[in-house]
């Protein structure tokens, strides 16, 4: 049973730098737009510390999540051109792929580090909660808002759907690898979206792309490759996110010893008696946490008040190459850095970056498992790999970079021929 | 007596959207470009509300303002090839460049109109008070920090450097519009600056563009009048504006009615009672801001907390032309909100952008009175207007545009057939 | 009565730097792309002797008749999505605006200049004549091809669709300001095409703009003053279309005279007797032209194989504004040439060019006399330049540049000291 | 000794849609460009037929050259920034970037397989033979010319010189990457060109590139090997490259035969009889060609008027892919081809593209082998492939690509049931 849609009385646009205009036709994604827990994402950078490396990222999840939902509309209408597409299916797409991040707090990546949560969880609670959400997608039938995060939760029995919003080359990899060059001002991330488009084709419950575009898709991979690299894993980004991690961790911490903070948000405290509940959780956002950062660098903990300071000032931590020499070293390192009066648990941190331009199967990330098919001129179909060289030589490769972050400002004002600067330095290499 | 100033041992670069790079080649810019005051910027946006219309327009007056150094250090080198420029200038040009925007507060426009606060004695009192921004300006000899302030002030004797900072065609505004128009992503706002350069001349203490030039200079005109009224007086932008206006408004009120705030931050309770210090004023930023608009939804104050959901989540007053009919009809719609319990001082606002797309003098804008003067072939001197039939037809014109705000969704809300709704309608003639 | 018009088993592209893809989807558009005579238009530059002045400009008539087709193309399907269009005029617009330039011949404005032909006359015979294009028409049913000659000649009933393809916003003046641009390079010639598709309505037979998109207009009417007055009547271009022009009336005088050319090709033979054929016409593009050119500089005439050295060769005239003493001197000026060697008849000539940023009426355009109308809120009609201030400005006004060009080398390199050497710069002012 | 050049009295600029403007500041420069045997580089297709797959690709070798040269002048502008230039190789080096393509003629590749004509060696022969590219350089003093002509030929003695101009990463392959892909509209071949130039460095007489600049070579590496396979070694340009050869070995047969030629033009005659002169060569470009392709559409020899009617009106071969089954079935093909009239010599074309992404030695390219060099922050240099994984993983691989060309409509026309047409269709598997 197809169900009718409310189309707007007139389109609606959406100026945007990447896809040029977003158009909106039906009243249910405009009114899903418009509710609060998706305007919230306005507050909610993109790209998290990114901004600190590259000063144009400072775009937010709300124009990302409307490409998307662009991107798939846009797909969409490809696909029933050719008669591929099953109509029926088209507004729970869309709101799926509108939908997909909402669920996603202030710097996710560190919140779920230290506290545990799971933006994924909590995009599901959204749709399936208390929140305005799901009334308006409840008004379209009862159900609804249950499809709509399955698809997301990729458990919807249409693979089809599922793969326009998750799968190798979906249409949030699409949206995030033109969005976010275009804000960074980089070079990397740029393929012929276009053209991806028009050689997709469904084969089953799956999208395979015809043998004609594989290039574009090599261009996507290694595209793909180059923004993990350059913006994604930027050293400057993650020695940022390294010191937002030490001031949850040692919030955290002093909380749980009892400190009495001058300053301690509702949410905040929730999260960290882990009593937070979806209402708390909305009303979490870069904001609060900028703002909570900012009034800490005046609580009587040194060390929260200097990695509050570090992180609104970016004061950020230098780094090394972290080698197998540096991992012997290790503990004499953390106690040279205890001797001199600077906590390692804080100050001493090792984060590691790791990522393969092109898997067959990623591991640990269920449902995204499919590789990539191409439709040979003969009607089969012939994994990517086998086909392109490139991505061929690349296959299964993995990179890792794994780097030693630390406060080199603290280690050059040791006082001079302290033993432990000179103990620090040597055993940094610096 | 040229000081010399230190070189960087490496150039340091930020990618940067519009300009492709940032160059820093000077230990001072550097050292600015990290001082506490100036990182700020990157928590307070440079086109305010505007995000609300604009999706793209998140960015930060700290991008704008390394590009504003940019593009004053890009004219030097040109001025220098052909030694039209004095070197010993150039360091005070470029932290003038760079720190012209510095004293700005968060939502600059609706502070400034409520609070009565200049960001511009603002700018003045970071480059000349306890900050470190002065310090480091000092560093360079006693004076210089001075020097720098009288630039930005328009009071330095040397007229050229003021002209590269603030004229008609500077350094400050051909930034804004390129980067504007790139984040918005609309398709006003490019002009051939490559081309602008290369045709301004010095003569005398004021830059002057050579004839053949001319059609760059009158894209640009062109370029920012079209920018004005399609983005910067975007109607949904006054609304939001308008919102947050009386959001001030209504806190400054209950402020000064004794009203106990559940949430109220040491800075916004300074600058309530008139009493705000530079070192207050540093920490107010856009953070700040939207955590109080979001916590101060709970407050007991139904129209505070109404305006604040309004401004959070996006529902805007909507808008009709402010005809001389409406002028008359003003008080007779005041009384029907009064009756029907929206309160007009909050809920009924005239808002006013007004242009001219070029003018000679651009009255209250002292220093910046200066007419863009081409250099005609013979050596003479000619106003733009004189010359560009264009400019010629446009000069002097002026465009405004009224409008009245008002929250439709209320209006709507009323009950049917309540005697205030259909006279509400009627006067407002929707 | 609507035919159905045969579809492509698969949709074919063209890659377009300005519109990424040409999508072609209907059999009689892809036959009438393969047509010899419209293969032909890759061998006639879109601007002529631009790419003198600016090199990128190399780009043909080819891809801008395929651009006029895409936009055409491209605003249907949006108005068949408002349902504002008759479906069975579809096939007859975008055969149109594709052949809407086939009869061009190269260099068309310094032919047409001289021997008096006409490239909308070349149009209409190429599509009802004794050719391809003709066949492949006509396989739609007889009278068809006479149909999109109509179109073409402004003759056809409905408006609508002539409008389209020849008014002062359609498809052709879209591409070509686009096309231009980038392939110049130059940043003016930007405007929001797609908004200004988003805000076309139809009004009885007439497309009309909705007043909220009149500021895309107002863009697009600038973008077109500065690209007339940048590019198109660049000096230096005007200056390479005389030299070209004086080429065509030296050889056609020689001609009438009887001089015996080493080289004259078939199809110049007829054009210069005047019995040039359909057939013949089609031969010539600018690689005959372009040939002779080359070898005619080996021809006895010592003023054509001069002119032609100086076209192939770039050794262009240069240029002073012919002012009105310049008038009074022209007589003397002549003489003074004629009795230094250097026959005026070829090489002095003034050439003016004019032009209005936008016109009500614009003379001697027949068809193409529509103004801009504006679609008010209230449903009415209002003219662009009533409701504009900018345009309003600048309607009816008329710009003027008129210019002497000569050969100043030949000038310098008269003897030292000759009479006539002086009496020409002192007449000159050079 | 450092030699001084003439500066112009001000610096022109041309209008570049890639490099925005080229700057030209030195007489030298200026009068090089002016030069005819220069200009004629406008009338030769920088990407030869691709302009029958890639409908933009109709810009010339001027651009490219001067897009070399612009480069080349910008890198230097860098390292003298650094002091890791000799300014006295500054003008030798800037001609020759200017100058490196200069011998090319009309169609090269073809051109040399069949004539065995030599565009390197032409480009030597303009710059020291008598032309006026010579005497402009000659005037700089004795023996500049040959220093010029040393650099283009690799034999210069400063390496640094050489390989700005032809290298792995040079200005050559920097510009024509970006142009080629500007003028087609392809997405790749973009990379951070400012972002290579910021990390090379010379060591000893050679190029390197910090490690931190490691991705930026990467992305070149890939996006030129993506151009190669998109558009360099496009099956169509490549058919359209075998019906151009055709074209000219038949010609060139017939004349060996004795033929009567209608039209045939002295060059042309004098490459046929291997008499070619300097003088003769110069004359050559894509009109003369495409002019001789148009009127040899009326020769009486079926198989050149046929083949030239192909190439003018893109009526190409199609391609089968060149399977080890066609290999052997090659003769029977051609039998078949013979049998049926259709001549094999001129009809049936093995073509064959190859390519390697990176190669630590290219083979057969002289002066070219150098790999590429990272420096090591310890100041070692490490090759490219050791030290990035994507490149490492591609070294050395080799793609070949062979397609056999036919002209399907004439396999299609043939009598139906004629048992040519099944065997041929058999073997060809269409």
């Amino acid at each position: 049973m197809t169900r009718s849609f409310q189309k707007l009385n007139e389109e609606k646009v959406f100026k945007d730098p990447v896809h040029r205009y977003i158009h909106v036709r039906d009243r249910l994604i405009w009114d899903l737009i418009g509710a609060p827990e998706f305007q919230r994402l306005r507050r909610i950078r993109q790209l998290g510390t990114t901004y600190l490396t590259f000063h144009g990222a400072e775009h937010s999840r709300f124009g990302h999540s409307l490409g998307v939902y662009e991107i798939a509309r846009r797909v969409i209408d490809i696909f029933k051109y050719r008669n591929h597409w099953d109509d029926s299916e088209t507004m729970i797409t869309l709101c799926a792929a509108l939908l997909h991040d909402v669920g996603h707090g202030p710097f996710s990546h560190s919140f779920e580090k230290v506290f545990g949560t799971n933006h994924e969880e909590y995009t599901q609670k959204i749709i399936l909660g208390d929140t305005e959400i799901h009334r308006i997608l409840e008004k379209q039938g009862s159900g609804f808002a249950q499809r709509v995060a399955d698809v997301i939760g990729k458990t919807y029995p249409n693979r089809l759907v599922v793969s326009l919003i998750s799968s190798q080359i979906d249409a949030d990899r699409m949206d995030y690898l033109l969005r976010d060059a275009y804000f960074t001002g980089v070079s990397y991330g740029h393929f012929d979206m276009e053209r991806i488009w028009r050689v997709m084709r469904t084969r089953d419950d799956q999208i395979v792309f015809k043998l004609s575009g594989m290039h574009a898709v090599e261009d996507y991979i290694m595209s793909r490759y180059q923004m993990y690299w350059q913006v994604y894993f930027h050293p400057v980004t993650r020695s940022a996110e390294v010191i937002l991690t030490q001031i949850l961790h040692r919030a955290k911490d002093l909380y749980q010893q009892g400190f009495r903070f001058k300053y301690l948000p509702h949410p905040l405290l929730k999260i960290f008696n882990g009593k937070i509940t979806l209402h708390d959780y909305l009303k979490l956002d870069e904001s609060v946490i900028l703002y909570f950062f900012q009034v800490w660098q005046e609580e009587a903990d040194p060390i929260l008040s200097d990695l509050c300071y570090r992180f609104m000032n970016r004061r950020l931590f230098k780094y090394v190459e972290f080698t197998p020499a540096l991992l012997d070293a290790k503990d004499r390192l953390s106690e040279s850095f205890q001797a001199a009066g600077i906590d390692p648990k804080y100050y001493l941190e090792i984060d590691s970056s790791s990522n393969s331009p092109y898997d067959l199967y990623r591991p640990g990330e269920e449902g995204e498992r499919q590789p990539i098919q191409l439709l040979m001129p003969d009607g089969t179909l012939h994994e990517l790999s086998q086909e392109s060289d490139v991505v061929g030589s690349i296959t299964g490769m993995r990179r890792t970079d794994c780097k030693l972050y630390y406060p080199k400002d603290r280690i050059l004002d040791l006082p001079k021929h302290s033993p432990h600067q000179k103990d620090i330095q040597r055993l940094l290499g610096i």
